[in-house]
């Protein structure tokens, strides 16, 4: 079973960004100098979001979907011209897509070019829905929200059991692979034997062409006599696309019954909860979609004598109630639905279910993005400051922390050494003493840039300030947004050790300070509305007698997770999710 | 003629949202108390980007463009919250709409549920498209470019000489809205006496129901024996939505002559140049529709021998090409369009026009929303630092303006008055003194928390430090939200002239400072991502001699051209526009 290819597709999308705003793979030699342009934060995070909205957009060939993807869950930092770039990149895939379709078109490169740049095609119907639909498609968004809060609780369960799995080697991680592919082989084999046969007549319009014989289609005709199918193997003994593709067929009420959909609506919860997080690329979107289609025709089914709207559709609605309530995206998900179902009219219904299944969902945990960020220990941080935040300083959360490492402008080449292996950090604030017994900010260096310097060995004999043309002549912009590398690849003599490196080139004079008062709250929507990487505390009151600065924060400082570790009392005003 | 309604309607959307997070209006007893809750300026701000993404909504039917639109063109701070917002009110809107519809299907609303909640449907006709395309689709896309860039110039020209007349006064405006429609009533009932009728059987598919007899419709007999239509009179003497329907209409590559679309396209292009910027509420999307429909349908003429795509939908990415040319949005002109025409199939090729027309459009001058918020003096800071901003550090530019009006944390209330009656400002850095001969930086106070302080009353006898709680009892966070209203209305007696005023509990102990090194390029960038109204510059060093504030900026000062009033000798580097 492929279980959803926008994962790996999207996930292709960011790494290909990524190796290219390095400069290419230098181990194969595929090394291009004029990438190294690409090469600074800015760009690799631009390169990275619009190769993740291509994926999106390649998976179910909605460029504008991708677009929109990228700016509601990708881009924790937006501005104005990566709407553009996203965009052009998005057109760009579709152009190149809608080639390969025109070149495949007669069935060459396997099943590629079906459905054209539509995938799963409901335009034909008219949709007509007056306020008496208004209650079952309530119904639908709000169980919806549930099962989406339940299945992001019960995938948190599983993938926390995964991690202590896969933590014990390879072999581990193989084997459970191994079990759970048995396990879904096994279980999409036999489970169409569990349902009876359905006779061809009571498929509706579609009948005629009952069962279908080649590899893809509507119907399966599966161990039963001419003239029958089996509606069960009909989604189970398909491609997931196929199988969506018959689930969102429209005027196909009596297509399936109700046993065989509350089978395969099983089947895929169990499957899609045990597949993702053993080691195999798979994706999030599909599963749920396939899922939440089941539900929506059982759903219709179910409310048979409320319902008045195609069952397709109720299949498109439920997929869209089941997604907003496990993944939290609105705008998006509607988008990515209209270009994959082509039907416009269904729109502003669509819209309505997400809007109560993202509510209904959010009432109960956060969105399954979070939840795998939050067990994968990265350092995202949170859009949204909680409510606790406003009560702690910055000042305070900074002296929490070990003191923060600095150094002096003009500084001992030792002392560079000995504080870049000692410490992990990215950024040193820099200290000046421009009187004596007088200590001033300077401002903040970087690793990198640390780094660069003794890579060239750029030393002095003597504690001298150097001319800016100096180091512009030794250094360029490229070469300093390069990688640090290992302090410990480095071969310096003691003579070298015992020399000066002047720090007033490569210092960033006007870092981003805040006062040691400010909540940190604040600071953390400073933190991510201006994408910045440290944030310098200084002191409220300055005077001779104290340090011109207070500490210094990264992102991983001002999570919520780890401002808890750091005041444990807080921990019980935090919801526990 | 009706100019287009979108922009009223955006206008409209706005303004409600303005009036309601004010808490009603005023003047006629419509205030409600609850609504003082949003009286605030994120609110505020969050509530007009509803509603002009409502108003979109609402002109086009476009729930998705019109959050989209907001996004894009309207914001100029996003946050995540706002998606969801702006999208739960399209919603909203369509919900409605599709009420409305439902309603006066049978006609008893006029025009008005015609068309459904898709307005130009070109669903109809199966897009094909190859290579051989991709050549007169650049060259409308191209060309789409250079018309718009023309039209923004000549109208930027055409609104400097309006101001002018404006200014005049009443009878001024009065007389120019009047030449104006004159001059459109003449013009488009007169135009179409200047072509030759068309024999309905050169019409193709649709010339069986030629004429059309009722107000609204495809021909339009106008002076003409009967089999015959005025293909001009079809598009003049029609509302603008059945124009540009009727413009749209696939299947009919014959219906409109070579000479009545160059009429028709000239026509728009004066009246849409003259009518934008006379008093009426008028638009800027549909004439650049209807003349970018215009444009693509003679280019699809002129170009029949490489043409194959339907002139239908040539209409369609001329008036694309056109619009982007003009206006420069992309993914929400997309959407827009793709909503409007229910065409997903033209998307690829929309987004391919788009681009290229906002490209060469780039190229020569700003969008034309850029060059109306310039000419109304609107202080919209762009979204850009221009490159020589870097040169200049936000120290230069707080030392060209006057010195920055300061006040004590603890102020004598005579002070207070005279500064807010002095200035304009609306907020004043706070000193403090903690030991003789220090000056410290204590905060920002704005100027509407002083006028409430003065309407209050709440004034101490002596030179003393208040507590918290003493502040909280009487000043609620709805009260010091309110507008400030101006300094004279309060009558103050000489006593309580000479009271003083404790700023402690009203100061923000925390407002964004930066160091006077930073450059200016950046200062606008922090600006602008963090929504700032004031940011303080503070000194790189601080001494017991030196003030502890260098100067306060707002966005008024941040803006490129007041930057080089400021900065004279810098105008050189600057592209005029």
């Amino acid at each position: 079973m492929d279980l959803g290819k926008e994962g790996p597709l999207v996930h292709i999308g960011a790494c290909l960004a990524n190796l290219l705003s390095q400069g290419g793979e230098g181990r194969w030699r595929l090394r291009w100098r004029w990438l190294r342009f690409f090469n600074n934060d800015r760009d690799r995070r631009d390169l990275i979001t619009c190769g993740a909205s291509s994926g999106v957009c390649a998976a179910f060939r909605a460029p504008v979907g991708g677009v929109l993807f990228a700016l509601e869950e990708v881009a924790t930092w937006w501005r104005s011209a990566l709407l553009w770039r996203t965009f052009f990149s998005t057109a760009t895939v579709v152009v190149v897509l809608r080639g390969f379709i025109e070149v495949c078109r007669n069935g060459r490169c396997g099943m590629f070019g079906e459905g054209g740049l539509i995938l799963f095609d409901v335009s034909g119907v008219t949709v007509r829905y007056h306020a008496g639909d208004l209650l079952p498609v309530t119904l639908v968004g709000v169980l919806g929200g549930l099962f989406g809060a339940l299945y992001n609780h019960v995938l948190h369960q599983v993938l926390r059991l995964y991690n202590l799995i896969n933590a014990r080697g390879r072999l581990a991680k193989l084997a459970l692979a191994l079990a759970v592919s048995v396990l879904t082989s096994a279980g999409l084999y036999l489970l169409p034997f569990a349902v009876p046969c359905t006779p061809c007549s009571a498929a509706g319009a579609a009948a005629a062409s009952c069962p279908t014989v080649g590899k893809s289609g509507n119907f399966k005709q599966f161990n039963c006599p001419d003239g029958f199918y089996n509606d069960l193997a009909s989604l189970l003994h398909a491609t997931n696309t196929d199988a969506t593709r018959n689930i969102f067929s429209t005027g196909t009420a009596g297509e399936f019954r109700l046993d065989s959909l509350l089978i395969f609506f099983a089947i895929y919860c169990v499957l899609g909860l045990l597949t993702f997080g053993i080691a195999v690329p798979s994706g999030l979107f599909l599963p749920i979609i396939l899922m939440g289609s089941a539900y929506g025709r059982i759903a219709a089914l179910v409310l048979a004598r409320f319902v008045r709207i195609d069952h397709g559709l109720y299949a498109v609605l439920g997929a869209a109630a089941l997604m907003s309530g496990s993944m939290r995206m609105t705008v998006s998900l509607c988008v990515i639905f209209l270009e994959l179902t082509n039907n416009l009219l269904l729109l502003p219904i669509t819209m309505f279910v997400l809007l109560i299944a993202k509510t209904v969902g959010d009432a109960f945990n956060p969105s399954i993005y979070e939840i795998i960020l939050d067990l994968k220990g990265l350092p995202f941080l949170e859009p949204k400051p909680e409510t606790w935040m406003k009560d702690i300083a910055v000042g305070e959360l900074a002296a929490a922390k070990p003191r923060a490492v600095t150094l002096q402008v003009v500084e001992r080449v030792s002392t560079v050494v000995e504080v870049l292996r000692s410490t992990p950090h990215n950024g040193f604030p820099v200290l000046d003493r421009p009187r004596p017994g007088v200590s001033e900010l300077h401002g903040l260096v970087l690793r990198s840039h640390l780094m660069a310097v003794l890579r060239k060995r750029w030393f002095l004999p003597e504690r001298r300030r150097t001319e800016e043309w100096e180091a512009r002549e030794k250094f360029s912009s490229t070469g300093l947004a390069e990688k640090a590398g290992s302090v410990d690849e480095l071969q310096l003599s003691p003579e070298e050790l015992d020399m000066y490196i002047d720090l007033h080139p490569f210092t960033n004079t006007t870092p981003y300070t805040v006062v040691e008062t400010m909540s940190v709250a604040k600071a953390v929507v400073l933190f991510r509305t201006c994408a910045l990487r440290h944030m310098l505390i200084i002191p409220k009151f300055q005077g001779l007698e104290i340090s011109p600065i207070v500490g210094i924060l990264t992102r991983q400082d001002l999570r919520a997770h780890n401002i808890l570790g750091a005041f444990p009392l807080l921990a019980n005003k935090r919801k526990v999710h």
